[in-house]
């Protein structure tokens, strides 16, 4: 971020005391980048719900309403940029989704990134009252960080083939009218590899399909309104990291809005691309920091997720969990940027619109 | 700290979404020294009291409750460090008290930062029923941090010169078994001043009297068991910053508890008095950036307090307070000790308890 221009993040998200997800993943890393942020706390919960045993307490509606309004009486709501993630129920996001129209009116320069948390790998998180609210929040948004199953429920179409990839994707500019998107952490099944440009498949991998099960795919999306294809697309490939850890996404989205540069429109494309590529960076070297810790541990607190285990001693997967927290203090000088660390570049995918047509951009009934 | 030993801290304070009090003027400030914090909230505000208008939820005794005992399921309970501020009334403070007792049971080596808030400059924040609970607090206390009011309040003496400074001292090392006793930003009144031996008087001021009065005293005292004396007594003071800051106590004494090295206890005075001179050094330099910021904004936004001119126009109050919340964020070097600065020693306060007399060491009814 620039010295010179006042900036300020407004992060709305839930609250853990013990762990790092939510806000706990995202604010210390904003501060370190240099932001104020104010920080309103929709959820006050003791750890993430992973851990099965979780427990505090939810903000209303009324009480998001009613935090909102004093701020905006004091004249404290004044983001340049807005993140919102987490919100309990349909009523307390809608109150956020007026409170991101208020905003966008006093500020059409507002930042918004929106990370829609609506489930993951086929799984609901939320109520299905939530999904229309977030649709209805979409065109406000600078960017949104959806995972691939976020992507089918936002736009109603199963991912299958680059028909239907090239369907969603445009529906998200087109129909919902999202400057940015971007989708992390896509496990590569073959039809996806078989679409990857050689410079974006992972070198190690070359042309081996069964190497590429090690990888995650990132692309970014960026809308184009001048051309003849609805967005410009980029896309890097990171090895997996073994194991399940939580508030991966939530650093990641901070740090995409962190490291974006919304100075030059003309630019937006390689804007997104740079703040995609920096987040995945650190955001991989931050996984792998933990990882390794994770695995300085006694192996009693480090063995693969097995259930059947889990149930008969339920401290253990509490252990498991606990040992992968995400080592944000141990890793803030990655997060600050001091640690020299290859940059993984998101690269053009030229060909991702081959085969495009403009026909299958009508949304289906919901 | 040391980056062999795990070290976690577990901080129960106040939040706000906007500005820097409470756990916003601590956590971030502990991270940056490298500590893992645990952050449970006692309440969640829109903005610190100062502002009038602020709005939002309190945690219940039930909600605290509840919280410890999830956490305690979960083996969560576990900081090597504990730090509590601003606690809502006497059912939840009482909880945060049984707290402490169950961390010092399960870890008699716990250093335990309590900042009993209690009220300044001769008004009470909080209800009375709030004080005897504090007092029941100090005996598992390693460190405390009252103001020079709260120690009046708490051992119930007035202190106007040396013998009733001696006494509330030796109060709350002796009966209160308080190890370490530090009391910063005291305003030097005469009596104050001429106690003061040569080498702790701000060295512009010299023998001057009413230059003293743009300095504040800071004075740290650690239990001596085995001399004649209840405790070491070191001090230094500070040039006096104009303006009122928000939030100063809370971050000062985050510091402190991020500087404590408890390690050897039988250096313990010099411990704490490197913790304070450390403390005491950076809050004064974030309170130096804050203030050369808040110089730096429009004239409207400056103003020195008028309660008058404040009732005709509210929001001049607001904006002279948001131009002073504390420059954290852009003064983290400072913070994290990346930035080169003369250290603010405290020093040893040889003829302190001169004409001490232990008779005075009795508790006044209460």
């Amino acid at each position: 971020m620039s010295s010179a221009k006042y900036e300020r993040v407004l992060s709305i998200q839930s609250h853990v005391a013990y762990g790092y997800v939510g806000g706990k993943a995202a604010v210390f890393p904003l501060q370190l980048l240099g932001y104020d942020v104010d920080v309103v706390n929709t959820v006050n919960f003791s750890n993430h719900a992973g851990y099965r045993q979780a427990g505090g307490t939810k903000a209303t509606a009324a009480d998001l309403s009613d935090m909102f309004t004093i701020m905006k009486k004091n004249g404290f709501l004044r983001p340049t940029r807005l993140l919102t993630g987490y919100v309990p129920g349909a009523e307390g996001l809608t109150s956020v989704a007026k409170l991101s129209e208020d905003l966008y009116g006093e500020n059409p320069g507002l930042v918004y990134l929106l990370d829609p948390v609506i489930g993951d790998a086929g799984r609901l998180y939320v109520a299905a009252d939530v999904i229309p609210v977030y649709r209805s929040m979409l065109p406000r948004a600078t960017i949104i960080t959806p995972n691939w199953f976020e992507v089918e429920v936002l736009t109603n179409v199963k991912i299958v083939d680059h028909i239907s990839l090239h369907k969603a994707i445009s529906i998200l500019h087109k129909i919902y009218q999202v400057p940015h998107v971007i989708i992390s952490s896509i496990p590569i099944k073959k039809w996806l590899y078989d679409l990857l440009p050689r410079h974006i498949r992972p070198s190690e991998a070359a042309d081996n399909e069964e190497d590429v099960a090690s990888y995650l795919l990132c692309v970014a999306s960026s809308r184009v309104t001048d051309g003849s294809y609805p967005a410009s697309v980029s896309a890097a490939c990171v090895p997996i990291i073994p194991g399940y850890f939580s508030g991966v996404g939530d650093l990641f989205s901070a740090l995409v809005l962190g490291h974006y540069n919304p100075s030059s429109s003309s630019t937006a494309p390689e804007s997104l691309s740079r703040a995609a590529s920096l987040a995945l960076t650190k955001t991989h070297a931050i996984l792998q920091l933990t990882y390794e810790y994770s695995e300085s541990l006694p192996p009693e607190d480090r063995q693969p997720t097995d259930e059947e285990l889990d149930a008969q001693d339920p401290t253990r997967r509490i252990r498991r969990m606990s040992g992968r927290e995400l080592r944000l203090v141990q890793g803030q000088d990655i997060l600050r940027g001091a640690a020299a660390l290859p940059v993984r570049e998101l690269r053009i995918w030229d060909g991702f619109w081959n085969g495009y047509s403009p026909v299958s951009e009508q949304l289906d009934p919901q």
